[in-house]
């Protein structure tokens, strides 16, 4: 029953679509027997104000509040257990055009966490021996390329291709889908140009004063490695800061949570063995991963997924395997201190709490 | 003689400053000797409206104009041919602390083109595999460390020490200097103890309100990489927009000249072997290199430097070689579109045109 939820939620995040899984736990205590239900309310859900399981209201608000600030929330109380986390869809960069913007973009892309995806329609430019970091390098003409890509409310749209008359046949299409962020390069004039046209063939003119052009931040870039570090700043602006919305933009400090894709498959597939989850649900200080990562554990110890390696894992596996044979749920706390700020250069070492639970 | 001038243009680097080379050729029709001069006029020079060499003013002022404006002007009129060269130190960027945030940053930073300096007091951080990127890494004290860089106008300087304690004992040194950027990291509250603190100790606020605290762009930056990234966009606005000058913000876009450490050096001894230099003097387009970029042809057909690679070296080397022979200078044209628009993803090609000189 479980793995339906996760089958559903890796549904709605391939689509691009934020959701969030409710767990209840219904009694901590006993040592046999853990009972637990995962719900998943989608976004269309949540905005609808659709209440198909009766939460009460002060709940509800608490899953909406989960769904918009990116924040997991974990309580306790009497017999029963609330896990509300937030799962938001992997941010998606898509560069069109494979020049020597793209290069640097494509590197800095990555590093900053985004998966990367490069058009173009030259082979000697979409080819991953050009860009190593690059999830996906497609190789296809700019007008069929929207068929194989999936522009939705998660992904960063860049269009720097080689010409302003491939840039604006990708504006034009782009236009069509709701995304996070669009820019495109050009001067002034060039730009200016391109958007009077679309302003003539009867684009809006509020969805036209969304697109970043010209594109990036105003630091004065000039060289292809400026003007991509310009173009990934303005970017990441956007996951952090702006969510646009209907036109309209909300300037909120989002908490993207973290993304375990792996755990999210092995979870949406029924499978006979046990397993136990273990889920950050919070942290203190400086740790290597943050609420919502998740680790897989196994009867026989195999594991799956990472919250924050090293001997700080070695615990808390212990106490799952446990979990599996005996039943019960359980939070612990695991001290990092010491051991990643000497490890990773961190100001102080970090607390983070874990919740472990059969699945 | 004219190494002399080029020794003392690496001296003025070095220290930070800038300084502008006039080449003049009496003769550019002799094919038998040709005569030229180079005049150094430094920074201070300059400012002070030194004219040791009685230019008329006029072109004292086209000498200035290039120190500011970082544009080199060639001029070929009658039987004169004036080359003025403004040179700029290397853009360096000192990173005070060798933590989480230093290590993304070392990496941004040098492929914006700066040369890096990492300065960390624990030798688990101050080390050459942890920061492969930089140019150089310090292990010393944040106290004595200040003895071993040369903190100047064209030093970049980023304060992400572990602790702020640490921050504070490295701003109170480098408030000490002049330089192109001065960024600490910490939270608002953080900085304004910081801040407060140093007021009281009699630092002036003039000073103090020329520091970047908290440091990088509003982004809304939350990973070490992120953080990075709005660190470096900030210092990228500081090299190409900013010109910091007595503590008066003056917003200009100066064109950063290219700079080729191994020519300059190679100028500056006395060599019996004779050489040509070739310089870039203007291009339009997509060109690997920009104005000012060298490159030294010996006799028998080594060189030094790249003025962009490749097959459009060919013919000026050429020509090079046959001035070493027979004397005289030369202006030629390289058309560069094609090759380089296939090879580097440009919109288009360029051309760009190349004085030839002997030395």
């Amino acid at each position: 029953m479980n793995s339906i939820s996760y089958e559903n939620l890796l549904h709605q995040l391939n689509a691009g679509k934020r959701a969030v899984m409710v767990t209840i736990v219904n009694d901590k205590n006993s040592e046999s027997t853990t009972l637990s239900k995962k719900i998943l309310l989608t976004e269309e859900d949540l905005e609808s104000g659709n209440n198909n399981y009766n939460f009460d209201s002060e709940f509800y608000e608490k899953v909406k509040y989960a769904l918009e600030s990116g924040n997991l929330q974990f309580e306790s109380s009497g017999k029963e257990i609330y896990l509300i986390e937030p799962y938001f869809p992997e941010p998606k960069l898509i560069i069109l055009g494979g020049g020597h913007i793209a290069k640097p973009l494509v590197e800095f892309g990555a590093k900053v966490g985004f998966s990367v995806t490069v058009i173009d329609d030259r082979p000697s430019f979409a080819n991953s021996k050009r860009f190593p970091d690059a999830e996906n390098v497609i190789c296809e003409s700019f007008e069929k390329c929207f068929d194989l890509i999936n522009l939705n409310p998660s992904t960063f749209v860049v269009i720097v291709t080689r010409g302003h008359r491939h840039d604006m046949d990708c504006l034009r299409q782009v236009l069509k889908y709701d995304t996070a962020y669009t820019g495109m390069i050009g001067s002034k004039r060039r730009v200016n140009g391109v958007m009077n046209q679309l302003l003539s063939e009867g684009y809006s003119k509020e969805k036209l004063d969304n697109v970043n052009a010209p594109i990036g931040l105003d630091i004065g870039a000039v060289t292809p490695e400026e003007i991509a570090t310009s173009i990934i700043a303005q970017v990441i602006s956007y996951r952090r800061l702006v969510a646009s919305k209907n036109g309209i933009k909300k300037v909120t400090k989002a908490n993207w949570p973290e993304f375990d894709r792996d755990v999210l498959i092995a979870l949406s597939q029924e499978e006979k063995e046990p397993k136990a989850i273990i889920t950050i649900i919070s942290t203190k200080g400086s740790v290597p991963r943050k609420e919502g990562a998740k680790m897989i554990v196994y009867p026989h110890g195999k594991i799956l997924g990472s919250i924050g390696g090293g001997c700080s894992e070695g615990s808390v596996i212990n106490t799952a395997r446990y979990i599996l044979r005996n039943g019960g749920c359980k939070v612990e706390s695991i001290d990092m201190t010491g051991y990643i700020a000497e490890e990773e250069g961190m100001v102080c070492g970090g607390i983070m709490d874990v919740f472990i639970e059969p699945f």
